[in-house]
């Protein structure tokens, strides 16, 4: 096979130093770990990621395999995970396991030399993630969260809308990302569905909040919180707000997104027009002294635009920028500290959570 | 005309006291109060609901009347509510000025003999609610606060979801109220619509919440808050959670509310199917100790069922009530103290929002 | 009273000449006949027309007055149509009666004198329509059909979009409009439904058809057809349908108009959004030869732009065109003329649905 | 491998005589000729389908393999039918190629003794459906078109909702199956899109149709005719009426079947709440004489009621009863005769096209 004839890349390769190979460019050997509900995914997408190719795949459930080894035959599955990250043929390593032991894999793998692409949340804590951010960094590997929907052409597009000013000033994020299950054992369902709007603003708003309150309640005996909701308090006059909910009867996904000078509305549900962007507002006449009195309030009620969104761009493009990244040298859009800056968030929600909403500050000493 | 000829009721009416005429059952006087975006409803109503007979409109801005006088040749129309409170063949009023006046008026209405319906929020205080309470009681007149919601067919259904425990064990309230404007001068977006959500729990839940957490930002300089988000909290394991915007480019009223049996969705805006209560859930399975285990919850997706609402019905509903309870005794639905409870928790929600989330305990001293 | 002071219209007013009184332009002395489903709009509307004064309301059932003359004092209520268009101080009448008696009534007040506005369709057969017409340039009196739709923000915007050349070439234009109910007993659902349909494409399109091809059923024992459908051919290459139902379980209202260039959606149920216009469409590729090859042709999937229509508009309008037709002499927007093709189009579809289906061609000898 | 280990079936296998291998139920052998569009969708089933071993995959573009190959390395990938059709060890073959081809390739089939499943429409024509059908018998093996709608649980439900007499006598059925693209090169829209409704129709019903109108339009030059619509008239109560455009900006697939004594909308696009059945109607009123007055037809508004229907179940459902009845001889769902109605129902709509609606007759000689 090709690759038992390409040396091993481990060992010279260094981010910023754009591998080459005699004949043509060389591939970034990637083994995904964790075959659980999103591994498959990951497997899928490396599978035919332009640049990778698909050494390993590692779960410690073997009756896992089945499947997978019919649809890739030319694949390893092995479970021992330590002797996988000692080989020296093994460039990438994506990280798909429970968020309880993130950190621990992703340790071991940046320690070994590997790149490595978490799932999100990055880690389990905020310790946590520094360390990864700080091993990463004397390493000189690529470490990624995989914040999903960053690669998607909808917060694309939203991320375009606030640079360019089309928004105006940020008034409000507003999300409901709710849904019947699928509840998770380790983590409450802050970590496992507000990580995605956190992601995403962290992204595409280009503020950071600066404290946080959330609510949420534990339905069943035993279990994490299974309805959450949390209020991001930013420095200037945007306020974001998330309602998750694992209790759902319907799937709802839903961000209304509202600017001074435009709104939008974002339903990933929708088949199409995901993205409605409104001419739609309020704002104070001008006429100082009566500002206050209700009459003198416009409302704007104008047009509604879709822009196009093209649809399927994401599955691939997450995986891609992975393996651009490793080669180029450059960093991930979503990259540790951006990981970082998202636990940051979900563990102080999770504090002010037990409190009742009690606020607690972002700021860090 | 025929209202001179009617002796003064005030005089002699009592509540309990079923009124009697020689001939027939005598009319009850109502005037109406405020004339601006609620009143002309009221009016409407009034002029058509049996038992009563629309004596009055009274506002202190009188451009508002040249259209209502077309249309209600027969009503008197006044500026002087002192003059007209004074008025011995007055009955009842019907309240439906700016929130922080209407404690003065109803009082005065009260202090005069007369019944009296106030629309919602009752009062701006807690302690001119309770103020109002008591001295209803002493004059032994009928207060009524107009919880318009309660009236309705859809949200009476729910009550019955309830009460029946179709539902069964209320696990959350989860209410979106969102749309563009119209922005209130003397009360934040809690106490215009969040008021609606709290009379509807009031109502239907049968519960109290002992605490509440709220959020919000106002985004118009020298405006209330425009946008708010608040929890309740029950000794129970119900959480209800309200959303209100008043800057949102789309118009949204939709309540979610999961029990561990059955789960509705009330949506206000739906022309027909405003209920559909869903036979979906989530529970643990029996197997105790391996509880804890994702793959332990059972997951319930079964059918859902839209029960017919007639159309309509609330219109006169609350306006026939309110005659209904005068003319028999009985304590209206929602009296003083469901609008005293309802502006205990806006009062303590508000004082929570200030301190960006931090809890206010509902228990009284 | 003032319009007693006023001398008789009729006598000297021509269509044509501005009307004109010593003291201020003239009112308009109009009168409503038939108080059924459709008369208290037109009462409505006509009772705050600028220039008109609603001298009189006219029904065989005087029973119908009741709730009206409580709103609307200072009107007359008659049984007696011939002598109301007999009398010298009335102008116009708006007909909203049975459609079997709109040619009587409409030729009544015609030969007398009366400029006449007549609920859709203009008449029952397309005799009928064509004497109307006539008579009407005889009396040099206006004849307008009131075909609403015509007078709302959405149809006006669709025009715009076809005259501007902004949708391109027509393609075809389709509609639902089914509902449960209301049946009428002397109509057929095409009559009643389709009427609507076939106004908008009147207006808008700017084509007309040339043959016409209806199915349909009739349900109920003795009744007219509740159910049909109907294509209209045009010359170009436009095709038209229409699909009409009193006795669908949900209301439905939603227009699709395909042009080469863009497609417009017209929900008139939305509350915002009502019209919603698509960069989309497909076309054959440049290529010639290879054409008819499946892969050659290219699909354009753009933009939605739902431009803002402003609500409420078309309640006033097509009254206020009456009275701005009388007093210019302008030509209304739908006049006699639109009143009869539309009519010979539903005796076509008719005559087709009887026959199952046979197209029946629409030009006339 | 243990398919070279069994004998070859076709030589002794007969439809009604349940296959026995000593050691187990022995797989039929199965080849997907067809490697378009639908024919992965059909490898991919099969592959996985209890009882099957998918033999091999042919298309005459081997630039098709490519991807598939990957996917499925056990499969044989050839481009010779006629060699892959006289293969002893092959069982049965599906046919997933373009229409016009599809009577040859099942006609060779059937003839070398292979069990034959066929993409919908069955055949490009009667006559070829007839002489499919015929052969099948002669040759006692199975011939199954592929009417995949009837395999999905909101179909079947329909047809329980038809048969237990739910719905009561069948009023209506409308169909709006619309989308942009994909334009066939070889068939009209009708051929494309109404087989499904025609195949839902059979399946569901229990009526056939026994005269059709259709119209219809070709846009692009050289084209089939991109939009259609089209009528079925019964001898009983029920009219059918399908919706068919491959140009619309939009996408319905909405089916909604009247009853008399209840309704169902069917909405193949909602995630869930495929099905919703209503309690909804119009009836004459007992009253005889006066049945024919407007005021005396009852509409009934009754509650809504949406059946969960399980996700997912049709994937694999039609490849498996084409298995089954391989292995039991019992007659398909769908089998010639169904695929031969269907085939009747769209010659005569094509041919009622192409004369504007002019109503055909079903009945044969």
């Amino acid at each position: 096979m090709l690759a038992e004839l390409t040396p091993p890349p481990a060992a010279q390769a260094r981010v910023g130093l754009p591998l080459q190979a005699s004949a043509g460019p060389r591939l970034i050997n990637v083994a995904v770990i964790g075959c659980g509900y999103w591994g498959p995914n990951l497997i899928r997408n490396f599978a035919s990621t332009q640049g990778a190719r698909l050494l390993a795949v590692c779960d410690l459930q073997p009756e896992r395999f089945a499947k997978l080894q019919q649809q890739y035959p030319a694949v390893e599955f092995v479970s021992d995970y330590e002797a996988l990250l000692a080989r020296p043929d093994l460039d990438a390593v994506a990280i798909a396991t429970p968020v309880s032991t993130h950190f621990k894999l992703a340790q071991m793998a940046l320690a070994a030399g590997k790149h490595v692409m978490v799932e999100k949340p990055m880690t389990a804590t905020v310790a946590e993630a520094q360390e990864l951010v700080a091993l990463a960094a004397v390493q000189q590997r690529v470490l990624m969260v995989d914040h999903t929907f960053a690669y998607t052409g909808a917060v694309r597009k939203i991320r375009d809308l606030v640079q360019t000013g089309q928004l105006g000033e940020l008034l409000y994020y507003d999300s409901v990302r709710i849904n019947l299950g699928l509840f998770q054992n380790d983590v409450n369902v802050l970590w496992d569905l507000a990580v995605h709007d956190l992601a995403i603003m962290d992204f595409a708003l280009g503020q950071e909040p600066v404290a946080v309150s959330a609510t949420g309640h534990a339905h069943l005996k035993g279990q994490q919180e299974d309805i959450a909701y949390m209020t991001c308090f930013f420095e200037s006059n945007l306020i974001a707000h998330l309602h998750l909910n694992w209790l759902s009867p319907v799937k709802i996904r839903r961000t209304i997104i509202g600017g001074d000078r435009q709104m939008a509305v974002y339903d990933d549900l929708e088949p199409s027009e995901k993205l409605k962007v409104y001419d739609r507002g309020a704002s104070l006449q001008n006429g100082g002294l009566e500002g206050l009195r209700r009459h003198k309030i416009d409302y704007r009620m104008g047009d509604m635009h879709a822009p196009h969104i093209a649809p399927g761009e994401a599955l691939q493009c997450n995986t891609a920028h992975f393996i651009e990244c490793i080669e180029s040298g450059q960093t991930p859009l979503t990259d540790g500290q951006a990981g970082l800056r998202v636990v940051r968030i979900l563990e102080a929600a999770t504090e002010s959570m037990k409190r009742r909403g009690e606020p607690v500050s972002l700021f860090r000493a």
